[in-house]
């Protein structure tokens, strides 16, 4: 393997032009960036940990991983209604950095920040005895009082989801060397779902004009769901018939019905679950379809005294062996 | 060993309390935090990571992993003229999160908050296969325009350091098991020095009135010296007799002298270099002493064609065989 220069070097070598357009990175050769917020706007923060072998498999492509770790952290951004700005990446490598790995990186993180309207602000490379980790902190604005909280949901408001959801937890099995008799168009749509979430920046003015509250979907559209719901101190019910599926996703599941719980309590989906007001659902329809978003209305909010719940065709709750990714 | 909960679990018993004072962290349970700046004020960010076995011994009380790890990061944001003001936290730990371990963790934490004036606004627990991991990104408030850089040094100009220098790394010789005839209250001084690295607030508003460049030493005072006057385009000699040490680290070197270059390339000081042009030392001096700050005037700036020296006793170039801490 190419062994790669010192820390200064990498710095220079894969960072540095990452941040090349971000005002207050200074080239990233000052001790820290400056963010200078624009007048009557507020920064939301968020920060997400992958590590190789529990957020990403072992022989995972460099691109790939840099795309995504990028990716669920402005996720959270969208979901909260904060256009995404700048980020921080501390990136902790094996003992002997290659250059080709870091070229990978590189370009991934390049290619993400390009989709996902960002930049490089600064950042640390330190060495470690275990895996490959990257820690990310994201920084998005919103206008002062604009961001979409998780509490904030009302028995009565309509419950959205956009995008298509178990496409991340099908992709995985595939890549864990699940067998499955989808065409080969389908197997890709569904890694490539797992690989390179799309931070559904279409949502971010959608979200600040309509939602009562979001969330983005990683650990699980049940789970989260449910999240949102206690955070809010409602009840709610989310019909399972109505959750959109893919193409490729409704194939597998047409084969296994079985599989449903698992895509409804996968992780990885990396959508956004947002709550509307009755009374608003129409502008707010019309504003995601001028945006080009495509949304779903997958269920309701009710009193916290009727609990939360997944409903089958039948009407009756679903038995869902586990609500979604737990990390410990 | 005791085992903690889940992630919602650990987050709500072990962080939500460092949160407690924190406007928009909204108890740790949204999917962000939220910053509002004060109007006229720009956010200093910076984040570092620290890994076992890399950045501290594998068996370090999890109090002083906590303490050094916070430390170091605000330490940066001092030396940049912000004061401090919240921070996030990623924590990767190994398989089974132990009760104790993480009492001890967020206790350091409660400890380093109140000495170093943040409170934390979010963060990120997961798993790893590999050894503990944090990764800090801390955010500091300066008035716009007012951020202290590390490029702006100027021939003619004063170099200072505050406090004392070698501290940490003899500390650190001791933890590795180096033997030494120094007095137990020189070796537990010069231990605690390594994990109790204690950043300069008292600098903060000194440095932006007066210093034309500053950086917090790390990664060893004559490397990080030349870092400073690279990024500065110029010159500059330390005066290795100027240098102020500590008792202990004074005690060490009596006994063998041979260890100076340690202590002038070792790193893990936390204490900040910076330049003051000439004409303004005097009343830098003095608002130094106003704020109870110590510091020490070890050298000068010069044009970029005189190099980057540390002089000897007899004005000779000492020969280092490191100049400071490198990564890979």
């Amino acid at each position: 393997m190419a062994r790669a220069g010192g820390e200064t070097d990498i710095i220079q070598r894969y960072f540095a032009p990452l941040a090349a357009g971000t005002p207050g990175a200074f080239g990233l050769s000052d001790d820290a960036g400056l963010v200078h917020p624009p007048q009557g706007h507020e920064l939301v923060v968020t920060t997400d940990m992958s590590v190789a072998g529990v957020h990403f498999l072992e022989d995972t492509a460099p691109r790939d991983i840099a795309y995504k770790a990028l990716g669920v952290n402005v996720s959270d951004l969208c979901a909260k209604g904060a256009a995404p700005s700048v980020y921080l990446l501390s990136l902790a490598l094996p003992g002997t950095p290659d250059d080709k790995w870091l070229e990978g990186l590189s370009a991934g993180l390049a290619e993400a920040q390009t989709d996902m309207a960002c930049t490089l602000l600064g950042g640390d490379t330190v060495r470690t005895p275990g895996p490959v980790a990257l820690s990310i902190t994201a920084i998005g604005l919103v206008p002062s009082g604009g961001m979409v909280h998780r509490a904030g949901a009302q028995p009565g408001d309509r419950v959205y989801v956009t995008g298509t959801i178990g496409d991340g937890v099908l992709g995985l099995a595939l890549l864990q060397g699940e067998q499955s008799n989808l065409s080969k168009q389908h197997k890709a749509h569904l890694q490539k779902r797992y690989w390179r979430p799309r931070p559904r920046l279409q949502a971010i003015k959608v979200l600040r004009d309509h939602a009562s509250a979001a969330m983005d979907i990683s650990d699980g559209l049940a789970g989260d769901f449910a999240k949102l719901c206690k955070a809010s101190r409602v009840g709610g019910t989310l019909r399972a018939a109505d959750i959109p599926l893919s193409g490729a996703a409704s194939a597998w599941l047409a084969e296994e019905p079985g599989r449903l719980g698992a895509v409804i309590a996968g992780g990885d989906d990396y959508e956004i679950l947002m709550t509307v007001p009755e009374e608003a659902t129409q502008s707010f329809e019309q504003d995601c379809r001028a945006a080009g978003l495509q949304i779903t209305c997958i269920g309701h909010i009710s009193a916290q005294r009727d609990g939360v719940k997944v409903a089958g065709k039948d009407g009756q709750p679903l038995h869902l062996e586990h609500q979604g990714y737990e990390h410990f």
